[in-house]
């Protein structure tokens, strides 16, 4: 009976290990897909961007897409990771940094550790899609050096910066004011949203965009299909995104990132639900298919800092008004702000991610926090919509100030005439079109 | 040694509940991923309409795609749900539905339930694309507050009825006739191509179409290339489609809906095999790359009924024969009975799925089901078959006649001739091409 | 005690056998999501290959494309897997390939056997991926039945028994020389790439690739944009591709196909960082986006050998090399050598592919494999590179010269001149544009 008891012992034991190594094994596939299908956010916005600009600068547009992604990965590998890990008390960086460090153990093939690299490529495409956010505001007359410095800035500086203040266990945001944002509304989209508004106060409207009494012209995107197609890709790809936002315990519940316990079900009962609202909502006050896609982002953008607690039909309102909501403040950006957002990403992103977090201050005030952190409200919300926008707002606003004045901001007006891929792209998009480069251009728009 | 078993009985039981929860989690992940990949159903199916219709047309065609999306998720949230769990019996609401009822604890976050939300997600995703199948056969001319309401009819009640009948552990076809249908040849697609079929009966052809003798003109898709990306984009999707097919057991084999142990690996095996099939089979008889893609679809479709079970060269031959027909079944729908089948819906899903329930007759006549269900036969796949036409057919045709009546279904002339795009939408496809608004049109179609 | 032992005895065989049975599972699902993601790309090459061709040739371009997948799926069913399971060895079969003969148990569904099917299945859409490869190299002037015949050479026999030797634990190439493949960048890319070298020469360059004194003329793709979002496609499914290649073991860490322990997160990390230096690369040498998107690909290739080991900034810079060399390589092999390779596939996967194993030759070399096999080296590294070129290039000179012989190789130069499409599919690309079939082409490119 010793023997049968050592046996038992020894099966046990081999037990525990196997299950322990499962269940790591289960935590770095789950990120690993979810990864790859982020990926897919940016051949959306790939597709997104070049639809949305005119044919003469579709391949400007589109470089300057995936530039955005390929400046993002290392910068994000040798500061962005760190910056994470070490600023979560403010702006002192702490030792927890280190394993950042783009020499430390964590950052290679390390078989001791399953983990860090597929949590640094989640991160890593959060950045990008920050990034890309960013990218099609500007579209049509940003200079590429210019671009790829604010696109750098806002993807491996600040919106990790943010992350680390209020997306973390140890945020100062969570543990100062209780501050709630399961799926980055504040965090990834506020911010860009913000950093797109202090850009374009810079770097001015594209030509032709505002008649001399300043009255806002339309410059519709040259191939809508693509536009839609591209946007639908977005969001599939958000469902990696979003999943990316759940954290996997090894043999437990699942929790969000501040460690309060969820379902990953709650993700899929809301994504959906408040795409449908958003799409609704954007498609009862406009009837325009790039509002109605825009909506469906905007919808899940605006109930994305809740959707580990939303009940689905509040999910559904939620998406509703930000869907119902974005036309009309994009029109009070373009048309009395008279601020050139190409795509709407300042009311896509920046309101929408704003409303999220005011949502959760309304609706899910009072929810307990872990730890010492105190509970949800209202005023926590505001706080940490505020600093969002001040960490977009104010980095975006002075450093593309500064990119103006050394003129690497804004191209010159004659190759925005004659259409960028023109002046900077030795190839073009349509070659078998006219000499406008259009798909098909009879009237060239300008 | 009685503490050396207390401390080992005790290691047991963490293992146990790590094990189950790990379990749980596995099965939650699944769903959600097979519920994202489905996503790109939509994206495909978005082209691809937009792609299928002519450049008049196009972003009408994507805002009806758009909605149908969007109108199933919350009506198959309201009643959808709901009526899966309470209508195995057939008209009479069973208290099993109570799971499903918007206010039901199940229908929301909920840490004790890991397991509702994906599950409704993917059943949603499975709706969405049922209506996304009517959506394309009746682009050009439908009106969008019929078309919402129809694809509402379809998407969240009828095929909803029908897999409560056939695609349920508890079905009264299963029960009763020993029904089988793995990957809802008849209970998606048959019942969206019966439905197909009588509502195009009543909306009638696109202006043109016909001439006056009777003769069928064919109006081919303005942007082919769009259309194979597309379709090509839905046979990604059809992975997670078929994947949400089968039923993750926890430390066990997996089923498939009725409790018969199958492996993913023959999901696998015999997708590609009768997609590749199909496409062969649609190449060898048109050399037309919209029929070979539309072949691929209807190959996995008709062997889609059996892929738990068949041998993966039988899958390939089965796919070969959809592929093979489909082109002749359209060219009766649309030349002998006229109707104008935009993009072969009816003989795509609705003649492949009953080819798929058929098969099965034949092929597996005999296998035995769970429980006290009869075995498979020829017989049981003919009621079936039969029942999943009625299902989509009778309400098709009534719902699309009432529509009519209140001049819901068509929109008027007038609107057909300039193109749907300019009468309804406030935004051109290809602004920066001619004024028909076609990609390149220097011919408009009409 | 003795009944409370039996108790617990009970419950670690349940235990194990619960355990056993979730490992299995998961294996199966984590092949099955990798398949499901290399078939996006196979909607990422269909896109791109058709924006690569001319406007009159967009379909034809498009259907050997899907047949190229078509064909390989039913070919690797009946001989393809059986040569990766038999010939490890050399030219002799083993007996090990009786598992892979189409009548095999395994080769099928089947309740004892979870993995063959999805293993099956990864292999298969490796071998498809290899074939679409070489589809876009021979666009706008190959014969569809020639084609054919290659596509299944290269895809079901030749890569295939490359990696019966390169990429299989009992491989000659790794017990003999050491090899090492992570991702098959030599037995798949450059395979793929000296194939198209081998045909190139044989099939002629397209009629105007070449002024009479020798000077190479652009031909450019008739749609960019569709090029670099086909591209993207090919990116989100390369981590399909990548995750395809680690070998999950039960209750164990990952290994690599010849045994060596890895982690997924090296592939997270690494393929990250190879495609932004490819990008980089390519950008920071032609600011061409067809060539940053190809640099892509071209970096991911590049490093795909020793993704498992790279510290992570090497990737980066593997991948710029690829990214910034493949340009000057396609000069060489469309300027210099003649050869009309229409997407640079012989740059872009043979060279990059080349690359990829020497750069493990260089950095990896000493690393211990398992078993008897010498350790990784620069000669091992080079032996493999040549016996891969030779796999692929003499048959497809051979072959491709056989097809030349009896007229399969080449369309007539008529069917040429008019393009592919009206000569070859009963569908126009763009029926509402101009009788060029272009996209909105005024100019036809010839």
């Amino acid at each position: 009976m010793d023997q049968q008891l050592a046996e038992l012992t020894a099966k046990v034991a081999a037990l525990q290990q196997s299950a322990g190594m499962q269940g790591t094994i289960d935590i770095e596939v789950y990120y690993f897909w979810a990864t790859a299908l982020m990926v897919l956010i940016h051949a959306g916005f790939l597709g997104y961007e070049m639809g949305a600009s005119r044919a003469k600068n579709v391949l400007a547009s589109g470089i300057k897409n995936i530039l955005a992604f390929a400046f993002i990965v290392p910068t994000f590998f040798f500061f962005g990771w760190w910056i994470y890990l070490a600023f979560p008390g403010g702006f002192t960086p702490s030792a927890d940094g280190d394993a950042g460090l783009p020499w430390a153990m964590a950052m290679g093939p390390n078989l001791s550790d399953n983990a860090s690299g597929v949590f640094w490529a989640a991160f890593t495409m959060f950045a990008a899609t920050t990034a890309s956010i960013f990218s099609g505001a500007v579209i049509e007359r940003i200079k590429m050096s210019g671009f790829v410095l604010l696109a750098i800035l806002l993807g491996s500086v600040l919106w990790i910066l943010g992350a680390a203040w209020g997306w973390h266990p140890s945020g100062w945001l969570l543990t100062d004011w209780g501050f709630h944002d399961f799926g980055c509304a504040g965090i990834v989209h506020l911010i860009a949203g913000a950093f797109c508004f202090g850009v374009l106060i810079n770097l001015g409207p594209r030509i032709g965009k505002y008649l001399s009494d300043g009255t806002a012209v339309d410059i519709p995107p040259h191939n809508v299909p693509m536009v839609l197609v591209g946007l639908m890709l977005i969001i599939v790809g958000f469902f990696g995104f979003l999943a990316a936002c759940v954290i996997m315990v090894k043999g437990g519940q699942w929790t969000n990132i501040y460690g309060q316990p969820m379902t990953l079900s709650a993700v899929a009962f809301n994504t959906l639900m408040a795409f449908a609202g958003g799409v609704i909502g954007a498609w009862a006050f406009t009837r325009d298919p790039f509002w109605m896609m825009s909506g469906g982002l905007a919808g899940i953008i605006a109930s994305a800092a809740g959707i580990d607690v939303w009940y689905p039909p509040l999910g559904f309102v939620i998406g509703f008004v930000g869907g119902a909501t974005i036309k009309t403040v994009n029109d009070g950006v373009v048309k009395v702000l008279r601020l050139d957002d190409a795509v709407g990403a300042v009311a896509v992103h920046g309101w929408s991610g704003f409303l999220g977090l005011m949502v959760v201050g309304l609706f899910a005030t009072g929810y307990a926090n872990p730890g010492d952190a105190p509970p949800i409200s209202f005023m926590g919300q505001l706080v940490g919509a505020l600093v969002c926008f001040s960490i977009g707002f104010v980095p975006g606003f002075i450093a593309s100030y500064c990119l103006k004045v050394v003129r690497l901001l804004r191209v010159p007006d004659e190759a925005q005439l004659v259409g960028l891929d023109i002046a900077e792209v030795p190839l073009k998009a349509y070659p078998e079109s006219d000499t406008a480069g259009a798909a098909g251009a009879l009237q060239p728009a300008e």
